[in-house]
């Protein structure tokens, strides 16, 4: 069987997927659209392991199995999958980074609470203000929270903000524009982590981001295409909001010119939330989990359902 | 009854304070050494709000009460409490600034594991790296801690802790140097809180620091006299700790030529651990509710036993 590997590994990582796979014909083509024999490679392959391009999905004629090595799936989301769900299937790795977005996300929160981005500018610049900072830092303990997603991440962040005693509403699929808008005009904090579908698209758009609480903190460590950008750098620049903690961008890398670089009290995490040292070796374990199941004909775990949007 | 209050106030402050006690004469002397007038005005008085010289003490013919605005007393010990005790009390703010704290402690190590400091540094010369940031990234989950000091701010630390399910070892009064070092060289953070005293300076030395885990993270919100500075300027600079955040320093501010502005991952947080917005008006409420304690001639909160160091 060949299986297309579209994900960058360090040559121990290619080794070890080689030697727990001796009898399959692993292709590897890391760079994609860069590659000029990549397009001709996924062809010929019954399995993915990676993130391809989503036209060579939908053209490729003997692809049963995706597993991505995101959580994300938008990009494949226009596919016309009503045709292609009888042919192909799509797993992700929800659940899989919930533990290290949600500490970046406490990181980030904390970070903003406790002036550590400050204090690591003065320190680069080997300045000492010390106790003029101490008005100017907030505590965590009984914020009233906004959680927008109810899926895994968002779980978490719940249970890690625990001992703080917040007060947290937290708002799912079914979610109510004024019930949301009401919530917000009370929120220290909001903190979104939905994927991209179209129906979480454009959601922050210039009104809502106005309907928040003029001081809060907004937090987007799901998909950049949830926020009207131009509004959330606004409501920034306009001290609207004390500050935003942006894991992820419509575009990424974030292109030099713009706004969000020198936006004030705005903390780019980079989209390395679920970072982790570990993290291609636990992706490796999961694929390969995931095709012992399939030889085994069993269910594989965490299968994208595009009908339901999950 | 004469007052001497050397905290820095607010003009609203002030008059607040004033408001609250109209019987009695308030002399402000927030200034203490740069403040010519200061040392004879402290002579007058029965009573001090805030941190006057430790020798104005000692001196002071009328002074019976004195109420710190902080938590450590060090620079008090050594006077002769076993003569000054029997006409001059003192109470501290023990407990006051556990939960800023503990909230700046988890916000620095969150920081460090999360990268937030490398991603503040980019975002100020607009570099994007992403994705290759992303290995270098821990999660605190199941870390292993060492707490060093079993009073208030560290309780508070292994609440937040909690659900990170952390394995954590705490050392009180009566530590023993087999049993720290044994914790400390399996320890992936050691997290100090001791106040100043005769029993903790210097315990954290060259060979202390020695036994602590390679690529351990050092975190100390006490004192600054519990370190040696030195030593651990070299353990960073080594490589052999993978981080430090220090809120507390032999001198602060820290003199401009210190190594520990340059050390590598060491993050300085200028002593403003305790800071939150209220900060000053919580302190004024906890001196008035002593006053009224000691105007009805109860025992005051917080009262510092030089004899027991604690």
């Amino acid at each position: 069987m060949n299986i297309f590997v579209c994900i960058r590994l360090t040559s121990e990582q290619t080794s070890r997927l080689q030697k727990a796979l001796p009898e399959q014909n692993l292709l590897f083509h890391p760079a994609l659209e860069s590659d000029p024999a990549a397009r001709d490679a996924i062809d010929s392959c019954q399995i993915v392991f990676g993130n391809p391009l989503a036209s060579w999905i939908a053209d490729s004629p003997v692809l049963s199995w995706v597993q991505l090595e995101s959580v994300g799936y938008g990009e494949y989301t226009d596919l016309d999958w009503l045709k292609l769900s009888t042919r192909v299937q799509m797993t992700n790795l929800a659940g899989f980074f919930s533990e290290p977005v949600a500490e970046s996300i406490l990181a980030g929160i904390l970070s903003h609470y406790r002036g550590m981005s400050c204090l690591s500018n003065l320190q680069a610049n080997r300045k000492w203000l010390g106790d003029e900072l101490r008005p100017l830092l907030k505590t965590l303990h009984g914020a009233q929270i906004v959680l927008f997603g109810k899926g895994d991440i968002n779980r978490r962040v719940a249970e890690l903000l625990e001992p703080f005693r917040c007060a947290i509403q937290s708002f799912g699929r079914n979610w109510q524009r004024p019930e949301l808008q009401n919530a917000l005009s009370k929120a220290d904090i909001v903190i979104c982590t939905v994927p991209d579908s179209p129906s979480t698209r454009g959601v922050f758009d210039r009104n809502l981001i106005g309907s928040i609480k003029v001081g809060s903190l907004f937090v987007n460590f799901g998909r950049g295409s949830l926020i009207d950008e131009a509004a959330l750098a606004e409501a920034l620049e306009s001290n609207h909001l004390s500050g935003a903690v942006i894991d992820v961008t419509k575009d990424a890398p974030l292109p030099p010119d713009h706004r969000f670089w020198a936006c004030p009290n705005l903390l780019l995490t980079q989209h390395t939330g679920g970072g982790t040292a570990d993290e291609i070796d636990r992706k490796i374990d999961f694929f390969l989990a995931n095709f012992d199941r399939r030889q085994r004909k069993e269910p594989l775990h965490r299968s994208v359902d595009f009908m339901k949007g999950k």
